[in-house]
């Protein structure tokens, strides 16, 4: 018998998810029965967004109910198929949840081509982080050459593929991370033109130095003060991408609101939210693009993968919030 | 001699204008130079937007310098003109400042037909507040037929075509009004589907049930806490126009932001700030659109003239910031 173990939700956090909102389980794993296929999970994704979904509020995806085997992408082996799309050996990624073994009857799993690229980059550059930074760069922020973008989280999942989309597409790009590492990562390895470490102080005096001519294009993952500084640098008729806001899901105080929103009127701009689910029907165009550029060598894509199986989910998580990772953060099974 | 009277900047204002942060002088009245003519004002309008412009900070407009004349716009007549395009006689409106005659060269003036409209009625529905609703509301807001509107401050100069030019366009329009007086204005003579009282509790009851399908457009003038609980009723692609946030214009503590902001990311949405002077070469299609609506009957326009001559200014403008007025607030010269 195939023992599963996984981790599900036992208690909606309060701030960061601490270990007693976690329940670790064990039993045997699922049969497939018609249609269906038993996936043995390899990397699970960890995400800010999951954060979200462990809220009792209904937002653009139903809650994850107490109880239940937390929600996460992930990408694993067939092992078992009773379905001809997804045979026995078959590499696929899903919504498969913090655990071992899912059973799937194939709703939104696709098969990947690990010859292609490692199975993590399948869950970051190559899925919906990287699809996140291409839709939300290039349709809600429209960049044009020699605009300047700036990203923030620029060193993590998302950003750090929307800043070097930006730099393809002939921009100014300043990435907005936290520490003198990542800033340099940025620099030297991603090829941002400048690069603002906002635990180094004076954020407002370093955005001015980096953006000479103002902002164009923001695409923020993170919210808080640094959405509220940047507001103050946008050019006429910039676009302000909502991605996320990483440092205000654990707020115990509520959402910090931007309030240098009336720069959108002063600078006739808009800020815009956006969700990758909405681009479906182009992740094909996404995943061509973004393999040329990657066989090309003009796209870099780092992965964070820690060791540790599901046991390290509880911890690995806050990882996210603390800045702990540069690139796509992966657990490894 | 003919005697000038004015109200220049004494100080910048720290939360509302206080009499003290105003200077009443008098002087002779200038004489038109060549090109330039003399105007005698005969109404000033009164726009929230002058609390902004005695501000320190540069904003789309640099600020009123302490020691100027308050800017405003207003109507007259050209008593002395060394200029054809405006004779004596001619009935003109323009930025002209608070007080009783005005020298100009023509920069940002234009003739107005006091045959066709009452001159009050060229400073707000056919003026720069009728045309901040119609842009706003169309180009920004892009309304379908059987959509909902929400308007904010929706007794107001801005908010009262806004709405009404909202229903014109076939769909549901709410009005966010202080007070039983206003509400039954604006459903009983401007034709809302609804009204809602901000000053009677539970904003966000009524706005649900006001508001059945949601929120596809909203039109805010006030900021605040009317703005965060109008996101949470925003529908899929939403759009908000930022017209305004005259709630937030005195703080003493900043302006107060959204908090309910990342509802632009869940429900795909878009905030967007514009400024009617960028329509300029439009204006002429919004003057004929709203003549032709208030010639059938279609639109109302509403104007609450106050008497008392430039030495009311200080007191009159208050009257912006608690809700006195309902519909184009004018000063009598």
């Amino acid at each position: 018998m195939t023992v599963n173990a996984q981790y599900r939700l036992a208690a909606r956090p309060v701030g960061l998810p601490k270990s007693t909102d976690w329940q670790y389980t064990e039993e045997p794993a699922g049969q497939p029965g018609d249609g269906e296929f038993l996936v043995e999970l390899q990397y699970i994704s960890l995400d800010p967004a999951m954060r979200g979904w462990i809220n009792a509020q209904r937002s653009y995806i139903a809650p994850v109910e107490i109880g239940d085997v937390m929600r996460a992408a992930g990408t694993g082996t067939v092992i078992e198929s009773n379905n001809g799309r997804f045979p026995k050996g078959a590499a696929v990624q899903g919504l498969f949840g913090v655990q071992k073994y899912a059973v799937s009857d194939g709703t939104g799993v696709s098969t990947i081509d690990t010859s292609r690229a490692p199975a993590p980059m399948y869950l970051g550059t190559l899925g919906s982080s990287g699809f996140t930074a291409y839709f939300g760069l290039l349709d809600i922020g429209r960049p044009r050459p020699g605009q300047t973008i700036v990203v923030s989280a620029a060193a993590g999942a998302v950003g750090s593929v929307a800043g070097q989309i930006g730099k393809i597409m002939g921009c100014r790009v300043v990435g907005i991370a936290g520490g003198p590492g990542k800033c340099a990562f940025l620099v030297d390895e991603l090829g941002f033109d400048a690069a603002i470490d906002y635990k180094a102080g004076d954020l407002r005096a370093q955005l001015k130095e980096h953006t000479p001519d103002g902002v164009d294009v923001f695409f923020d993952n993170v919210g808080g003060e640094i959405l509220d500084t940047v507001l103050t640098r946008i050019t006429r008729g910039a676009r302000v991408i909502i991605s996320g806001a990483v440092s205000q899901y654990n707020s115990e105080n509520g959402m910090r609101g931007p309030a240098n929103y009336m720069q959108l009127l002063v600078q006739r701009a808009s800020m815009t939210g956006f969700l990758v689910f909405d681009y479906v029907s182009r992740y094909p165009e996404a995943a061509s693009e973004l393999s040329a550029w990657l066989a090309e060598g003009r796209l870099t894509s780092r992965e964070h993968v820690v060791e540790g199986g599901i046991a390290a989910f509880p911890e690995t998580l806050l990882g996210l919030f603390d800045g702990r990772n540069t690139g796509k953060l992966v657990l490894a099974v």
